[in-house]
């Protein structure tokens, strides 16, 4: 349903991350603030596609309330937010995009949906692997904000080309995303192998 | 209260923009959308200011949903959403932005205080000229909001410098402000005179 080439993160990825829990937390703080900042900039960017702006904003209000989530769990652990490396994933990740529209914008969209995807592995997994209750009931209800986020983004994605091109251009980004995470850095953050 | 320097409006402002409303619905769903991306470029730029973090967030998803509501208005009545020629005024007004941190950073709020507090005053003015009883109520609602989000960027600015450096900035971006809204264009924009 995810529509992950590589759907199958290193077993040992869960484990090491739960047990980094400040680095996982303050990792994923970031991410949720990049995911609405994706969808701010997508409205910015695309004022003539009407049927992105109101599910996209509404999108970035969701990903700012979980960022906001994550910050309260950072505080109640007295783990301090900070600047932090952005991670390479996002970055690999989004050099396949094509320069002209509407390509742009549909890959954008198609890697979007992947982010979303592997965030819900990984969360998941993270779920399966903490034993602090507050975090498990955390991750089981963001993880299924991402689902339903993936779907999104390939829902708006069929509104910008033709099934047929969706599903094609589906593969090849899933294929590549696949490649990033499996070249990417061992540290337990969200996005890397 | 809005710590306006120049708080009276050219008084034909508020019938010229009653009478153009297309433009001037449109013109607030991009105001909207702005004050919604400002305030999440200062979570990124800004993540060794924990203090800022939250409040900076709930206001983000607040314009969103402000930024909503009159995405609905405009398709309520006909009236499509599309690219905007940016106005201005927020640029002549950041020109007053002082380089060096945390100068840089309390300008800033302090802008964005000014911000808030012209689009409460004109959207109280615009309420009084309109006759759509929809949109009267839109506007009421909404020119609180601004007014207290006036109010929280002065709290922010209050965190970052002592009481007396935020007093004399805030008088002296006030007069800049006032300037700034005196040489405007005089279209029925929410930050023109």
């Amino acid at each position: 349903m995810l529509h992950l080439a590589v759907a199958t993160t290193d077993p040992t990825w869960a484990t090491r991350a739960a047990a980094a829990l400040p680095v996982v937390l303050l990792d994923h703080a970031h991410c949720e603030k990049k995911a609405a900042s994706t969808a701010v900039n997508l409205i910015f960017r695309y004022p003539d596609r009407p049927q992105l702006m109101l599910p996209l904003s509404r999108l970035a209000r969701e990903e700012l309330a979980h960022f906001e989530e994550v910050l309260e769990q950072l505080a109640a652990r007295g783990i301090p937010f900070g600047r932090q490396r952005p991670s390479p994933y996002a970055g690999k990740l989004m050099a396949c995009l094509r320069e002209k529209e509407p390509a742009r914008l549909l890959d954008t969209l198609l890697c979007c949906a992947f982010i979303e995807a592997r965030s819900c592995e990984r969360m998941k997994l993270l779920a399966e692997a903490l034993t602090d209750p507050e975090l498990i009931k955390l991750y089981k209800g963001l993880l299924a904000a991402e689902a339903r986020h993936h779907q999104l983004y390939l829902e708006l994605a069929l509104t910008i080309a033709p099934e047929a091109e969706v599903e094609a251009r589906l593969a090849e980004i899933g294929a590549h995303e696949g490649r990033v995470i499996a070249e990417g850095p061992t540290e337990p953050r969200l996005h890397n192998a």
